[in-house]
């Protein structure tokens, strides 16, 4: 008996004669009866006809993921875009996954290119766990990491210096006068929450801030705009002086999401912004651009970052054997209405 | 010969028939001595069934893709949430693919089912060509199609009213009591497009609005922010009065992203909205609820069409023979601070 499975092993399984099998397998007439048996049993054989065998073989699926834990994140579309205008240029279609936070989500996701869905993957995830990188470094296909791993990790990687982009939004605050910087962080389970975290504490020795009554550290329960809401109303109203004014005037969020809630929070005590209440976001989303007041925020880059990871994942693919890679985007600042009363031109959709 | 054990070896080595082996390793009704057989003949030749293989059968990538123009309107994103909500309690993970604007690349997508990388294909697109009803019809994998196709076509669809959303606009603003009412659509070549526009004639006519000089209706460029913004800034221009003053008290723009490209555009003229220009968005995305000021909106019911998208999907991919279901769902307005100026609770984020 031949190893390799054949038509007729599978006629034999499905109890029906070669040709039914044949009939059934090319879409032939053949009754749902038959065609179900027999496409049970090519699949309990690992059955591949030839043809289809060579476009559904793995690898050749023309498909290359991005996978990112929140899609409704702007800063994943900037970077999905740039993603895909490198691939298609190349003759693949770029599909976007979204695992939600659930860390055990992103490992399966990694694990399942097995089933050959994809040809390589951009991940991108905000939880970095040992489990998920024990994955990533024996994925299915090459993979291309955007965010920071251990210097151990030999993977092809893409990040940036989100500390040092806190530093440049409490430098461009302390510049404007402001002393009494708040500061709205993400979860500090995450990669990013831990170091925007880090530079802020820094920073804010750094500019030898004075330290408030109470934390000027608020974190939000997730990157997200009502959350971001909630955080800054405890945040706003934990910090007032004996008269019950504001005692901080600029607040720095962890990303855009974050500064929107912020600004919302600010609104909803009265506050003006920037007159009362500086805020600076991070990502440099295209919402920063048209929020209204348009949001000073300091750029990480994604377009740049996703258009390297793309990069690195084609030519991974063209050369296996490569040796791996690590780019590092340096943060900029944009600056926009929610810190000057005067803002730039790139506070308005153009 | 291959050099991993297949199901052939297990039934060699068992002394029992494919079938036998088959039945007694998935749990089939096979005789004690048969499971124990071939479970042992199975063990020593340390079989696994071959996952790969059955991931490589068309049907089995156990991922089912969801296909929009552009990934980057919210409006996708909650619909994107909720169809992953329903496909991922199936046991299946959803990708999304963005096809852009040319309706080749969709088209193309489509056809590129056939490769296997998803085993059924929610897709919603702007522009609906013969050429694409004809791919969708001989689709390989089932396909469900949010938006509006021809009565002929029997395929799954879930689509809505938006001509009748774009009246539910129109009759909230002349209750506001305004009546010099301009429409910003998108693009006319494009499904939304042609519908929208219907519904705004109609409700003009009904509405006995007075005809502004000149057209009030104005098409931008596409679906985005910077072309709403442009086609605002022209229509709102041509519509001055002799002493200047605007001729137009509200604007109906064809969805969110359009409606806040218009709130800019009316800002930079110095206007205030809502008190001198009333806005009501379409789509009722996150972006409307978070936007400042709060964007009245029509909901389409995204969430909705996509939960009852996946539904059919997940039947179809279970009883391929069932009759193909048209779906409805009817828009809602919700009303924010863009129209009045004393907003409910949901003009903030909550």
């Amino acid at each position: 008996m031949s190893a390799r499975p054949t038509l007729i092993h599978v006629a034999e399984l499905a109890g029906v004669s070669l040709a039914s099998a044949s009939r059934a397998l090319n879409g032939m007439v053949a009754s749902p009866e038959t065609v179900a048996k027999v496409r049970a049993a090519a699949l309990s054989l690992g059955y591949i006809p030839d043809a289809t065998a060579r476009s559904l073989k793995l690898g050749h699926s023309l498909q290359l993921a991005f996978a990112v834990d929140d899609v409704g994140n702007p800063v994943y579309v900037e970077m999905m875009r740039a993603i895909e205008t490198v691939v298609r240029g190349s003759g693949y279609r770029l599909q976007v996954s979204s695992t939600g936070t659930d860390p055990a989500e992103t490992v399966d996701l990694v694990r399942s290119l097995a089933r050959g869905y994809a040809d390589g993957l951009v991940i991108s995830p905000l939880r970095v766990t040992d489990e998920l990188i024990v994955e990533l470094k024996r994925a299915a296909v090459p993979v291309v990491v955007v965010g920071t791993l251990p210097d151990t990790v030999q993977l092809d990687t893409v990040q940036t210096d989100s500390a040092r982009g806190v530093g440049l939004a409490v430098a461009h605050l302390v510049e404007s006068g402001r002393r009494r910087i708040g500061f709205l962080n993400g979860p500090l389970d995450t990669t990013p929450g831990m170091s925007r975290r880090r530079g802020f504490v820094e920073a804010y020795a750094a500019h030898q801030l004075a330290p408030a009554a109470g934390s000027v550290q608020e974190v939000a329960a997730d990157f997200t705009v009502a959350a971001g809401r909630r955080a800054a109303l405890d945040l706003l109203s934990r910090h007032r002086d004996a008269r019950g004014a504001l005692a901080l005037d600029a607040l720095v969020a962890a990303n855009d999401l974050l500064a929107v809630g912020a600004i919302h929070a600010a609104l909803e005590l009265g506050l003006q912004v920037p007159e009362d209440l500086a805020v600076v976001g991070m990502d440099d989303t295209e919402l920063a651009g048209f929020f209204n007041p348009g949001l000073t925020s300091v750029s990480l880059g994604s377009a740049e970052r996703g258009r390297h990871a793309a990069e690195l994942l084609l030519a991974r693919l063209s050369d296996p054997a490569r040796p791996t890679r690590r780019i590092v985007v340096q943060p900029t600042l944009v600056v926009r209405a929610s810190t000057q009363t005067d803002p730039t031109p790139e506070g308005t959709v153009r």
